[in-house]
């Protein structure tokens, strides 16, 4: 008898790292550092929230089922705004709007693969993304990435075989930070489309992004659909992680596929944060700008504090996003070090060994710091309290 | 190299019926009576919209994820109010909080089986089932229910093999109409514990049951959470359905379980719907009642209104909460029959093919109404039109 899918895969780690709060007693003079979740912490400006009112006052349809791809002027907006932002051409009918971005991950994964096939992943890996392959019976190819956590299209390209159905980058990367250079992401839509494989780049960190102009030019090219699934989360924009909305930009035929598993899993995205996040980005493209330039500020300050930590044996080794990824000098592996900095230093961040394949010893030695809700200060305490870590 | 799994499922049928409005002309005289989905088409009352506008505003949490499970206050009040209803004793612990009762589905499914399992759901069926368990590669053991659209646990013992997993009963029935009588759902119950399986009991319609008291005794069995998996909907209740909460009832250790999929798949359900749900529930039972006993006029309307068509050679299979199931005896298949009902005479509603394995001629020969929409003028209406059919 096999295992029901559920017991293929490991509890939700998030989760799993909140236990390890139990039983410790934060003070006022010593509070918890929280860095372990990539999520805000604020509720969205007064202007959007003002905004749902009126919608949910007003407008009836926004409490019926509505279209299974979502609202068709929020997929128009998609398109719209992303044909402007990466230089190409992008139909509406090429975006379809979910429950959030892991969801846009699980529909594309279920539209692509069957049981036994394989999907690549560099490590460190987001945890959800191999999550939902092992329930999915596909097989999590870790593709390991070099020094300065970027992956290599040749490696990629020796891990190929035929049960190969896609390759996953995530840029920003979640959990590593690091920007994908544009030739690299280049380079692996070359790979994926030479041998049939599809692209999927899941762009949830988009907006923080510290380059300017278009991350990649994918979208430039001609036949993108025949490659290309971009994923995209309202999220961390607008600051609707409560709300659930996400996206797929991809080929309609594609999308008519994902239509399936989205109509069986949740019928429609839940219509009030589909008005928000089309209300959000009409009207807060000025907001974000700023919201962008304190994440960037609070990055500059995790890289200004990094050499105290340097000369004790850390190393940073991506920095981006919500992201900073570390390696740490003690013997203790990481899952026991990030439990010992909650009762001693009460600094909660997350393992490396929840992103790494269990046969991949790289992950004992890493830590991610997910610094986007710790402002300067704070992520100078935070880096004073790492600073004083000896095991 | 075999078919992703969306490709082993049809298109959502409810899209396609949808299809089949184009191009014909509706007009005042002779508007469209659409019978085809269960969904109220008016938005939830004046009182619930204000409270989730207020909670918009000033409720931060509520724009921010949540548990996984779901937001405690509604688990605690889906089991203070279970408890008191079935008569049994219902933890907060053993309720989960899903986007949507498909999703809760989904994710019990997910936590039970593997490639290759069986589930034994009677027939006709609720078509996201059969497309859920299809996607998941489990076999959909159908189970052929009688003249009264009841199934018969004797003929399901006989389909029960190594694989199977669980039994599937939705009561009030979609598509049927019909209540299973509460020693029916025992000993379907009985059967499951036995043969060491789950039986999911679908009760989305619960609130619209004709009967008073509670519509089975399970929970009132000690153990019940070692059998049984109850799912539940607030979109009917509520109508709620554009903000995607339902529910599941059952043991923690599958909830546990069932934490790692809706992790993966969502994260959380959406906040503002929660608490649409939870004050719905602490506020609207006179209104839900009153709701309710519109439902059960319509209802009586239908068998009131059936003669005329009983005439005919129509017959009435099953007629409860949002449906009537009739049989039609014309020689026209149904899905072609449901085409010529929107040409001919401006009805739309599903043919029974969409309800029944493709190897089982009887779904030909059948229509499922969704008369929840249409007052008794309107349902009088609807018979005129039906009554002049020939083909």
């Amino acid at each position: 008898m096999s295992l029901p899918r559920t017991a293929t895969t490991f509890a939700p780690p998030v989760m799993e790292a909140r236990r390890w709060l139990e039983g410790v007693a934060f003070t006022d003079a010593k509070p918890l550092i929280n860095v372990s979740q990539a999520a805000p912490v604020d509720p969205p400006p007064e202007s959007l929230r003002q905004h749902i009112a009126d919608t949910a006052l007003n407008v009836a349809d926004a409490h019926l089922y509505g279209p299974v791809l979502g609202l068709p002027d929020l997929r128009a907006e998609v398109a719209a705004q992303w044909s402007h932002a990466y230089g190409g051409e992008i139909a509406s009918s090429q975006v379809a709007i979910t429950s959030g971005c892991n969801q846009a991950f699980c529909a594309a994964i279920t539209a692509l693969c069957s049981e036994g096939d394989e999907v690549i992943l560099p490590t460190p890996w987001y945890f959800n993304h191999k999550m939902w392959l092992d329930m999915s019976g596909v097989r999590a190819v870790p593709l390991a990435t070099d020094a300065a956590l970027l992956p290599d299209p040749e490696r990629a390209a020796a891990l190929i075989t035929e049960r190969t159905r896609a390759i996953v980058l995530v840029t920003p990367n979640n959990p590593g930070g690091v920007e994908y250079p544009s030739d690299l992401v280049r380079a692996f839509y070359a790979l994926a489309q030479t041998r049939g494989l599809k692209l999927i780049v899941d762009e949830t960190y988009r907006d923080f992004d510290a380059r300017t102009g278009a991350p990649h030019d994918l979208f430039a090219v001609p036949d993108w659909s025949g490659t290309l699934i971009q994923l995209y989360s309202f999220s961390k924009a607008y600051r609707l992680t409560g709300h659930r909305v996400g996206a797929m930009v991809a080929h309609p035929v594609l999308l008519a596929q994902v239509e399936k598993f989205l109509d069986t899993v949740t019928i429609c995205p839940n219509q009030l944060g589909q008005h928000a996040a089309l209300w959000g980005m009409r009207n807060l493209g000025q907001w974000l700008a700023g919201e962008r330039d304190e994440i960037l500020d609070r990055r500059a300050a995790i890289a200004d504090n990094m050499p105290r930590l340097a000369d004790k044996g850390w190393r940073l080794m991506g920095a981006g996003a919500y992201f900073a990824y570390v390696s740490h000098p003690f013997d203790m592996p990481s899952d026991q070090l990030a439990q010992a900095l909650v009762r001693d230093h009460h600094v909660l961040c997350l393992p490396g060994t929840m992103f790494m394949p269990a046969d991949d010893p790289a992950g004992a030695s890493q830590l991610r710091i997910a610094f986007a809700n710790v402002d300067r200060q704070g992520i100078s305490t935070l880096f004073d309290r790492l600073a004083q870590v000896s095991c």
